[in-house]
């Protein structure tokens, strides 16, 4: 890069955060960088609040507009997820220049489905990674626990993030992901809502990595039966298998599949080729996964 | 109709009965009509269990081929849903028989991934209606209250299901599907995941009618930014929204939109009409909708 350091506009597409984690993320990048700390550049509106939303829809828009086009941000870091992504202007995508076409996009979760329209559209570095939220995970924070919690997984993760953002660190790499093949990742429930929109991308040729949280496993096998079904998932290379974590409990009987088993079942029922576990999920040991594959980073 | 009286056919595509339930159907029904009662098939599979289903994919689907080809049964209809439909045979569809494509399928609720795919390559008539299993709703069986309950609310909804099955009744009719429009109606969550799939059949100048039951708003918000971004449903003729029930509660901030708000505003992003409230829902009230309009039962 040619500046001496990197300037990261942290926006928030879905929930708010509260200014004291911005802040604790900045004094974080500053130790992890002592020669050439980045910039963040957290959007006010992050700390918006409109009900479930970090703002209204009109408000949230525009500071991802605001910032994108913005020839002095570099990355934009979605601050975390929630719910509202799929709620920002469709008009935002048409009106984005190109400082917004030069720039890397991280995220996952709720904010996948704009990761996906920007892969779809051909704008920016598209990219699935931990955000500045997960600095809450295992040490008190609302999140679920992380897969593989120690002390410092929430700090060990927004690092992870941090070190790819600046210096496209290739040990915060899902390993798949490090490899040659295209790839593309996504929280299921959110591709299971993409997929019947005009906003998904199409993954021929892609390993399809999922991840998903806080559902039934009826659930979970209903999004793969819809994802599994699309025409645009059915020419992935294949489907590897994300963490399904904090599986909530069936007021019934039990259900009969495990995660593993509805995929591989799906994977079958659809030709897709079922290539095994993949290093992503909602904890603090997601890893980072470029939208089209790593040679693109 | 040439026979004297109607045979119903009982299959459970996704979660199964108890045979006390089948007795207590069939009882109504002799009730109902004294001269000539409809003849009630309950298929054993109703009563198999396979964890959280009604016996395994291929017992299902076994079950659903034997009846829906038997020239001697007149209509299918669906035990109850939960969850398991979409997971019958893709074979299926080209196994139905001219004994298939000249019957009746009643049923709502996850049996929607049914209904939609069987409308979509026009087999038979295809209705959304009450099943058996309702008979439980409002003297103490296990789901949700219904929106104006009474004593024998569960009993009214599987009669006015057993009187449209056997002559048609127009009082069984959801007020606008007994009009001249094309009509169609769904759970939304079914729905939306049923948009992204080849299933989903093309609902161009379709009233389409909307009801769910136990989600979070901003699910409901979520699904429909998936069907109203879905070009099927985008040339229909305007959405319906039907009864929204047994809301759960946010964990976080109140969702700021109420569900008609939600459906208002989708519809004013897609360019779709809304058109006001439906008589449909997870509860006792809901009406028979039949697919593509009252003309064709």
């Amino acid at each position: 890069m040619a500046k001496e350091s990197l300037t990261i506009g942290v926006v928030a597409p879905a929930a708010r955060i509260e200014p004291e984690l911005a802040a604790r993320v900045e004094a974080l990048a500053a130790t992890l960088f002592p020669d050439a700390p980045p910039t963040l550049r957290v959007h006010p509106q992050c700390f918006q609040s409109a009900g479930h939303f970090a703002g209204t829809d009109a408000e949230r828009s525009a500071a991802f507009l605001d910032y994108a086009n913005d020839p002095d941000v570099d990355a934009i870091w979605f601050a975390r997820g929630g719910y509202g992504s799929c709620r920002l202007s469709d008009g935002l995508f048409a009106a984005l220049n190109d400082a917004a076409r030069a720039k890397t996009y991280m995220g996952y979760s709720d904010t996948g489905s704009l990761l996906g329209r920007l892969y779809k559209e051909g704008i920016g570095t598209v990219v699935h990674g931990p955000m500045p939220a997960d600095l809450n995970r295992g040490d008190g924070g609302h999140d679920p626990a992380p897969a593989r919690p120690t002390a410092d997984a929430g700090r060990d993760a927004v690092a992870r993030a941090l070190r790819f953002l600046v210096s496209r660190d290739a040990a915060a790499l899902e390993p798949t992901a490090a490899g040659g093949d295209k790839t593309a990742a996504f929280n299921l429930t959110i591709l299971a809502h993409l997929v019947g929109t005009p906003w998904a991308p199409d993954l021929t040729d892609h390993v399809v990595m999922l991840e998903d949280v806080s559902e039934y496993l009826y659930r979970i096998d209903r999004a793969f039966f819809t994802v599994t079904s699309s025409p645009l998932v059915r020419k992935a290379k294949g489907i590897k298998l994300g963490r399904v974590s904090d599986v909530l409990e069936n007021d019934t009987a039990d259900f009969v599949f495990s995660e593993e088993e509805i995929a591989k079942t799906w994977c079958a029922r659809s030709g897709i080729p079922y290539l095994g576990r993949a290093d992503i999920g909602h904890d603090a040991a997601n890893k980072v996964v470029v939208f089209g594959g790593a040679a693109r980073a």
